[in-house]
């Protein structure tokens, strides 16, 4: 089969990732140097898709002729090798990656239906899975394992009733079924597969846990990030389409969290341009206080379709905080909202003062609102240092 | 001043660790290729750390000399390139990052009072601060910035406490003062500078919060992780030394979280070359159980010196999964939880039948028990396949 070949880098790079500290078990692993990485083409593509039982697919832009083009494309194949290596390794299932040019092979990426460029295509039995995220071996190889796992997590007991409950950063969903065997509960099934991994699907076959969640019989509910309260999906019991499209019409939550695994796909979703932001550090009692009065002003404005609040936790991005704060002209050594342009990064803060009292849920809905309706009169208005109209 | 030089690499990667997505916001930072590492001998030392507010050290061993060694180190300065760049660009502190040599300049190293090589020490105004964690840019990074943090945090109203209670992975104090002026306060926020950032301490002027903490002026609670009730440390008020006195007797706990930046460090701190490892995934149900019985055996047993279960998050090492699963022989789809020889990796694990089932708090802790019983009797009787004795 046709390999992407590197023999200087693969040759350098023996033992990219690792750092031995004489601890087997915790030895971070090696890059071996062995071409894993498949460069599909009309000509293999099929035949090096049936070797696998999910193969993930870089479709990239063609790289340009600079050095510096040269050289970040070899980075990212080398990402892409390291994250092959420890797949490679994974029993469960055959895993293969491959890339393709944008360029020299649209063909390949139209037969199988990607649209998109420099994106990841995850190709399951019956499902082709988008990955946006960052483009790092753990990120993307923890992304794959959320992949291989079960569309549907069971809620049992009280014990992982409350593991459900303590997810709040993801959109989630939980539907109330009599056995694996109902016909709705099929449907809740087929409708998980749709929206796997990126939305979280959990089923109960238990009075007891439905009574503790207060649900009927074949109901499912829909909860956004960070909101307690459900919205029960109205006209019980649904068909897979009727899941489908009530998730589609409800998939932009009022405050989401921006992480490596989803942070492009975030990112290319903002409204005519812009994006709110809000920069909170959960483990610091300022950050922790923010964001509570963040969650409050979600769940106020639950029913703004315009709204969308992309709250940061910068101890998630370590790399990126001076870069932030340089663009962005603002301390992040305390909690920040703003509108940025996603665009040139143009940007309008709200002032915070020197952090140590946090604006109350009414200033801080008075601000966004502000900053909203300016961005609707005049959409050059948002200049940097204009952080306090 | 003299730097480490290592221009193939530095002309090679001059990209290294960033993927540009045309988004200027979210761009990670590139290696910009310019060499800011210093290589300290005795020589120099003095001077360039006087430059510095904060110098970063890593105090290795001299690299073998088969290429692969060499490799390896220079990938490890790589690293450290990344690193210095990125603070750098970080406005409020200047911040150094230098190399010494465990061969070459030994005699540097003692002067500066390093003992142990192979770990990165951290040097402020009056501190010095060992790091034990993952070599990589990101999470060394991060950890300059809680160093940077100051070592007492504020709670002030319900929703900082709120924050507060919701820090259950580190170990973490809590003192109720007067006030800023207080003296019993200044001992406690000298004790911080001593722990400062591996245990993680706050205070409170305010009575409210005191109240619903149940805490009476000048009293310092202690909190095990995962341990919902506190310790009263004895004696209030009490002298710096006495609180550091009671949390370096206290510093083992019952549970704790194996996390990249303290890897090297909780697997150092093994039991007679053993560890109780617990492999529990928080964002699934059944590792969410796993982990609530765990967190019950914890509190049940806080009283035991020998105890101290090590609990990993598959989702915090993606890579290195299915190497644990190799060497351990374990499925890591559900929980797991066994003793492993931290030196040659030999381990022996608890029947979790197909996962499906959890044990009782009972069940876990008549096993633990019989674990480290074993272990007691005959030290050599610990092999792979015997796992249900």
């Amino acid at each position: 089969p046709q390999q992407v070949h590197h023999p200087f880098l693969s040759s350098f790079l023996l033992s990219f990732g690792g750092l031995s500290r004489c601890k087997e078990s915790l030895d971070f692993p090696e890059y071996d140097g062995k071409d894993r990485v498949h460069d599909l083409n009309a000509k293999n593509y099929k035949s090096v898709m049936k070797k696998y039982d999910v193969m993930v697919v870089y479709y990239h832009d063609h790289p340009g002729s600079s050095r510096v083009a040269q050289r970040q494309f070899e980075i990212e194949e080398l990402t892409l090798e390291l994250a092959a290596q420890v797949l490679d390794e994974f029993d469960d299932e055959d895993i293969g990656v491959g890339v393709i040019d944008a360029k020299l092979d649209k063909v390949v990426a139209k037969k199988l239906g990607l649209e998109e460029s420099d994106s990841i295509f995850i190709f399951t039995d019956d499902e082709v899975i988008e990955y946006d995220g960052e483009l790092a071996a753990d990120t993307i190889v923890e992304f794959i394992y959320d992949v291989l796992d079960d569309p549907v997590e069971f809620i049992d007991n009280s014990r992982e009733l409350k593991g459900f409950e303590n997810i709040e950063e993801d959109i989630k969903l939980v539907g109330y079924f009599k056995s694996h065997k109902s016909e709705h509960f099929e449907a809740f099934a087929d409708a998980a597969e749709e929206f796997h991994p990126h939305i979280k699907f959990f089923a109960t076959f238990s009075p007891k846990v439905a009574k503790a969640l207060e649900m009927k019989l074949n109901e499912v509910d829909f909860y956004e990030p960070f909101i307690d309260d459900p919205v029960v999906i109205p006209g019980k019991p649904y068909s897979e389409d009727e899941l489908v499209k009530f998730i589609e019409d409800n998939d932009r939550p009022t405050l989401r969290k921006l992480q490596p695994h989803n942070m492009y796909e975030i990112w290319d979703d903002d409204s005519e341009g812009e994006h709110i932001i809000a920069f909170a550090e959960e483990s610091d009692p300022d950050g922790f206080e923010f964001l509570e009065i963040l969650k409050e002003v979600a769940e106020d404005n639950t029913d703004n379709p315009d709204l969308s609040i992309v709250w940061i936790d910068p101890d998630d991005f370590p790399l990126l905080l001076p870069h932030w704060e340089k663009i962005f002209g603002i301390d992040l050594s305390f909690p920040q909202i703003g509108v940025v342009d996603t665009g040139d990064a143009d940007s309008v803060w709200m002032d915070m003062g020197d952090g140590d009292d946090m604006p109350s849920v009414d200033e801080l809905e008075d601000w966004i609102e502000d900053a909203l309706s300016v961005d609707d009169e005049n959409d050059d208005d948002t200049d940097d240092d204009d952080d306090d109209y």
